[in-house]
């Protein structure tokens, strides 16, 4: 039997449920050379936290998420606690010589992403964010035909991620509301993602010109009582990309009847490639190489053998799901473990994406374009 | 100018406005030698009928369809009164040296169809019976890409044309739900037009095992007291084919929610072919020659100026419409006339496909397999 | 028989083409109290104009477009010409008193958009512009619903205009692509169809921040030699909306795949709305006040004789093309006259849709955001 | 802590696979009040089934399916072994007194069918048989809606299951493809499930008439050599309810460009359904009795956690895939134990569907429609 590897989670909720679950499903449907071990589980709320680790079967649970750091048999630390202490905990853990593996957002803004993705360099060990759509099989296989040459120069990139679970003005202001927890509205949430996914596939976005809205200005208090809501409902912006494409973006939880509504188009000179999360089995490619009769949008079903991660798991026809895609990056991440290999996404990719972020609430705050700052600084 | 070429139409109804309506066009979108004149209309009803003409512009309106027949300057008579007096018409059209341009089905059943064909063969005129879907271009452009050996070997072939405005209890005995004048329901109506398109795509059935259901037994007589009714509103056949294939066919207007759901599909081994009637813009396509990868079905939008007849009416991405198909096909019949070349689909055609539709008829009846009668009877 | 109006029409291409052949099919199937006679065509190439007007049955052509507005006979003057001649023919036209059908975009700038306007208004006849796409009957069907109090509040619109055709390098510098001619590239042409269709059903913009982009600099000039490309290839822009909505749009010929891509999106607080124009059959329909579990987005097909301007044309389930949104407009325009009532949408629209592609294009040369114009300046 | 049931899996394969992953998922999705423990593993090949056993976390492993039998320890057997293997095991199982889940097809024909379904009422314990896709969630909503009247009398049921992957001939002669093992071709493997969905959904089936194909009529030995096909690699037929609707069903290999594609749809007098499980997060539903201007087919996601089985997984937008179709029957097997409540479909819908396929087999061998047999016999 392969040896194993003890993960150490801080933060127990939704997340919390999807890495877990990855991390107990990936020794079965992945040859890997480490078998997880769910060592120890932090969180705030005791009770609930020790609930959550029988539940999936964490070892421990405490509520001091140090003990995580501070525990030397814990090789990799998982971070999916709220983001306003994403920076504190990365910080130690790395300094005690972690492998860290942070959800997005990386941060609450450049600064910390900086000086993250700074120690990150510097402790030199592998360090991952949770970007995970990258690992939707789909989204992989986009990337492969990019490389394939199958696009070439890009012209234009539009993303969306469409929600509509706040467009009830009685959704109370629970902590994705809270800007001081939250740090941002659907731009940390939602525009992380899409602007991920155009670092992934369409390349640097150098200035954007945004602009926001809160809708419903006060929501009821958790715990009774209303409040202001400070952080934004919805953002658009424009982008213009280091290689002269123009794209633009979409984040919104106020748009009716979408749920999952993440998509995306790239237009390039030899082709286009379209997604929609909420069809995420699908990627649509256009090719303007063939006969002239027969070009047309098709529908590839990403579930043969020959596409990124499906033969781990079922047969071609058999459709994953969401979590799929947190056990596909937990098992590139136990194999880089395994292999001492870098592992993508990394600090400074949640620092590359920070900084558009930033750029695009500035940019909505100032209703001017932003230029967004480099990695450099 | 061009010269004039004179048409008789006999029938002033929905079709008749579709033919109408297809003469006034053609002209102006195909460069045609000869220019379409609308002589002489003719119609039961004398009021309507002149109505119609007017409305229309044709010269003329007349109760006697003889005088149609009697013209010595009409070339093409064009026959879209029900289905029960395309035989008189068609015979004594053909036997006045008249190209003929008849609605589908042919006949009332083979014998009449036999008669036809063998009428039309002798007379050695143009022939054409209305099958207006042969002209969908998405539906010319699946048989150029079979043609271009992209299908090879045909394993299936399932139709399907879906309706549902009979459902309705209400809806009253018209003529296409009366067995005198319509011969038969949904078998001469619907499957009329999925076995011309399985005979110009999918090959020769040989045998077919059906049935068929009358859902509402009774209705309102449009002038007043019920009856029985004596049409089949649904019906369903297997079919094998004389090249191994086998096949399924629905046609139905009890589908709650489909309007003209005509759609069809092939499989084989090389390659597949989908087809919509409700978006009849696309043809979709799979290829399995292709690298595994990017094998996916391509919506094809069968609007570019190289795919069939589209070059004549708009530019790429304006659709055309239902009425375009019968524009089509009398574009390619004034041609026809104008090269003196025979034109497809003729009244051999039509046979080909009362053959089958009469043996489904008597497979619905017996509850047997029935083979179908070959050509030479 | 009804009454004939006389019709002149300056300009003869494609839009020519478009709308002869709605004045030639619209009174065999809309009830008309007059009858369109197509009688004078002008257009600057004598030997095209005549072979046009032959073709489409034009009474006569000429190359003098002020034969047409001296000719008491005329009394609906049908603007078709290229942009730059709008505005010097219709406050000619209107100063004859006649009946004014121009095309989009109204005028090359604001400044030529309000004096049209006024001089319309000046005049009190009926003035229309062809914002063919308000008579897409699944357009008129989203209009209708929004009246219904099916959306309510309107968060956001989104829409797209995706061409592709000028991706190829050697596409040559055609009047489309020609300033002095289109006055702007996609803003004019593309992006005036969607703010129309914005001011239709989203309301009031009331500011925007764009950028653009020209890919293909240097063109083959029709006639020999190259020349530079000054209009924009592709144009995307954020909207902020009188009512607190925000919106973005994108107007481009560079979306490799896309051919006629004209799609939008409503996002109101009982509902939401989407349409693509290369399915222009459809509305889909999200309502959130259904019961829950039944929720979802409904493919209404507006094909039915209760939708706008269907029970003119076939029956349900036979799709109409682009064309006809000609022939809708064309229709109402002549029971307008008819009736004596206004027309929309009319030059004020017209100026309406010119405040914010002025807006537009002010905003992509200086990278800031710029407040729309009001009505009266 | 839950006390925990001991499970006793024979057959490790493909569905072994499936089953083992659903045991080890559900606890931590589903509330129940029994732990499942993977007790045994028994298969034909020692090593490999050690192999899965230590992956899968099952204690042991046995080459000896009788000591799962005979363990007393072990309350539940589930039967994923070969059809051929279903007879012998589950006659002992439930004469041992255990509960019982069977893969589907229950048998190798109605005799043995009868056999277990008798013995299985006699045992008096709960009994299951593995038609999995009653439990798609959009399945069992499907069901829910047609609970609620939505539907009403049936007209017509449709159903296909395409597949393409015994196309290519090279595909060797595999257990699913040998007479012996698999007794039937797609008709027991694609068309039980087609059968089981429509006495689910549809009602009982009186008689059928069906053709089948063999296209690749000889095959490669897995081991050399090569052999006759004998079983059916493309089946169809038609089917007569006892409710007066009518029905057609497809199952096939040979369906070029088609993977997993299960499709069904049911026209009923107040509305219809249609499913598409390569799409299987949606349920498509027609309502005729809405305002008829916007009747249309709504897209329902069913992923809202008032959808059946939805609030178990993740969150609204969060697609699950096929592994959890598995999930959800085997949480309700343990919910079912623990309530010691009958569960469906049982053994009697196992005869039920077993009923239908051999009338299919023998109408196809005698080419005449057949009867389907009653449950009495």
């Amino acid at each position: 039997m392969n040896p194993s590897i003890a993960i150490g989670m801080i933060g127990y909720k939704f997340m919390g449920k999807a890495h877990s679950n990855a991390y107990r499903q990936i020794n079965q449907f992945f040859d890997l050379p480490l078998r997880t071990r769910l060592k120890t589980i932090a969180g705030r709320d005791g009770p609930k936290t020790q609930k959550m680790a029988e539940r999936w079967g964490w070892e421990e649970s405490t509520t001091d998420w140090r003990r995580v750091i501070d525990d030397p048999a814990i090789r990799i630390v998982d971070i999916c606690s709220p983001n306003n202490t994403h920076y504190e905990i990365a910080l130690a853990a790395l300094a005690a010589g972690k492998i860290v593996a942070c959800e997005k957002p990386l941060a609450m803004n450049v600064a910390q992403a900086r000086e993250m993705a700074a120690a990150a360099r510097a402790a030199g060990n592998i360090n991952t964010v949770w970007f995970n759509y990258r690992r939707v099989p789909a989204i992989a296989f986009a990337r492969q035909l990019i490389d394939e040459g199958r696009i070439g120069r890009v012209f234009h990139f539009r993303a969306l991620y469409l929600q509509d679970w706040t467009l009830d003005p009685s959704v109370p202001l629970i902590w994705r509301l809270d800007k001081e927890v939250a740090g941002s509205g659907v731009t940390g949430d939602l525009h992380s993602h899409l602007v991920d996914l155009s670092n992934y596939l369409a390349g640097e976005i150098t200035s954007v010109s945004g602009v926001s809205r809160i809708f419903v200005p006060e929501r009821d208090l958790p715990d009774g009582g209303k409040a202001h809501v400070e952080i934004e409902d919805a953002s658009i912006f424009l982008a213009q990309y280091a290689g002269g494409a123009i794209g633009h973006f979409e984040a919104t939880r106020f748009a009716n009847g979408r749920k999952n509504g993440n998509t995306f188009e790239i237009n390039g000179e030899h082709g286009s490639l379209y997604f929609n999360l909420e069809d995420m089995s699908r990627l649509w490619y256009f090719d303007s190489r063939e006969p002239k009769h027969i070009q047309g949008w098709r529908e590839i079903s990403v579930w043969e053998e020959v596409h990124p991660y499906m033969k781990h798991w079922w047969v071609p026809g058999c459709a994953i799901g969401y979590e799929h895609t947190f056990g596909n990056q937990a098992a590139d991440l136990i194999q880089a473990v395994a292999d001492d290999r870098p592992m993508k996404p990394d600090f400074d990719d949640g620092l590359r994406c920070q900084l558009v972020l930033d750029a695009v609430l500035k940019s909505c705050d100032s209703q001017r374009w932003v230029d967004v700052e480099t990695m450099e600084g």
